[in-house]
């Protein structure tokens, strides 16, 4: 079994089984993520469904609703999801411009999430009578909307519309990714924040308060701690693992056992591995 | 001015004019970072002491009012300036030891204010009849706190005592930043979801409730924000920026521009600048 091409030989193991460990690495990561992201979404629904009384576009506690919804999904889950569209090992070659119409236009989607999430709020505040913007959690999630929007819009004139330059995509591209994770942790710190007060504003019942931390205390908690998960996990994808995509010319060896696939020969003349390949 | 060894000549716009705008940016981040991180403290002491009634260690209000601010200072200022120390142009060069010390140092010094900061808020429970760990905030400070014990700890045994081979730090390291970064956030939102929640509990007074927005609210909501522009400019100085130890024989422009000083030639035969270059 050890012999010249057998399972352990050292060209399969180069190629074959390390191909397919990265593929099954990422994959892996794709799945629980797939699933956090999911699980963030259905149960900030159950949630509001089960114990506040479901949705309504009405002015009243059930029009509020939408607003945790609409947030999660918006400014984290499908956030994080567009974010990372650079990273599927499908985007590494060919053209890059649909990827980056993909990119823009889920987190346009995403923005309008958010702002339909932030239309419900403040209409629930206009028909009764509370005042708009005056806790941390509003300043937060105020203040990580309005980045979104300045992130986006910068995005599609630097890097969507042609007239920059190479060079001038390559100095801001570092600071567009930073800027994106920035404010997805931001976004993160408003919706715990945000989870947090709503429990203290529902749970005041005096037979089963917050402290007594009956199921929905519970539920909408674990809750926010998939949200860190997911957010954590996005993070480490985008700002820390080899799966990126690569400068013309320049491969990462994970990138390239990931496209040559099994049993491939490790390092072709055309390629040269390095430990990260930037791109813009 | 424009000839040969005036004051727009390349040869001293490449050295010595870089050296001091690279040095001018260095000091102008650390003069903001200080600023901020001083302003972070001050704010939430004045904070307690003005509106809450200043400080205690007898079980009351006032032994709750040291939480807060060991938080603040702990897991989040001094947190963040220890994260930093790598970024010392002063550590480039020499012995990497005294600067691992102080870096290990400084974060147990951190450490031991957030358990302080614990200690005070469990007291303060345990006094006045109220549940340990059923807000959303303390599900979120406690994880925080808990994994950078589990960061200090890991930290200590690869890279402060001298079994871990340089292989095993080298794949490690950009974990441990990573990891220090997320918890950094996750003190972040720990930190503003305590703030939202103590402002709710607070400001219930009919005549100045939190949402007519008065001085005391004001005034921490701003802290809330002072934290996390803190936060962000602490995760562009170690996520993105180049002021980072280089390994032996490496110096990136910046590096080395800033260690030659002012009129000094870019780059001598002993260095090869690099874009960006790791050391464990």
């Amino acid at each position: 079994m050890k012999g010249k091409g057998g399972a352990f030989s050292p060209r399969l193991f180069g190629g074959g089984l390390w191909s397919m460990m990265a593929m099954g690495q990422f994959y892996l990561f794709s799945l629980v993520l797939g699933t956090l992201g999911s699980l963030c979404v259905l149960f900030t629904v159950y949630w509001v469904q089960h114990w506040r009384g479901g949705f309504g576009w009405d002015g009243t506690n059930l029009m509020f609703n939408w607003h945790p919804v609409l947030m999660v999904t918006g400014m984290v889950v499908l956030y994080g999801a567009a974010s990372l569209v650079y990273r599927l090992p499908q985007s590494w070659v060919g053209p890059k411009l649909p990827w980056k119409l993909l990119h823009a236009v889920l987190h346009l989607v995403a923005f309008i999430l958010a702002v339909l999430g932030l239309v419900a709020v403040f209409n629930f505040h206009y028909h009764n009578r509370i005042s708009n913007l005056y806790s941390l959690h509003s300043w937060l999630g105020i203040t990580a909307v309005a980045l979104f929007a300045c992130q986006w819009l910068l995005g599609f004139t630097i890097f969507l519309l042609p007239w920059a330059s190479l060079s001038l995509r390559s100095l801001l591209k570092p600071i567009h990714v930073f800027s994106g994770a920035i404010i997805l942790s931001l976004s993160m710190a408003s919706v715990l924040s945000g989870i947090n007060e709503k429990l203290f504003f529902s749970l005041k019942n005096a037979t089963a308060p917050y402290s007594s931390l009956p199921p929905e205390a519970c539920f909408a908690n674990i809750t926010g701690m998939l949200v860190v998960a997911f957010v954590g996990i996005v993070l480490y994808i985008l700002l820390v693992s080899s799966w990126k995509r690569p400068e013309p010319g320049v491969l990462t060896d994970r990138q390239l056992r990931f496209q040559l696939g099994p049993g491939s020969r490790p390092y072709p003349v055309a390629y040269m591995p390095v430990a990260s390949g930037p791109s813009q």
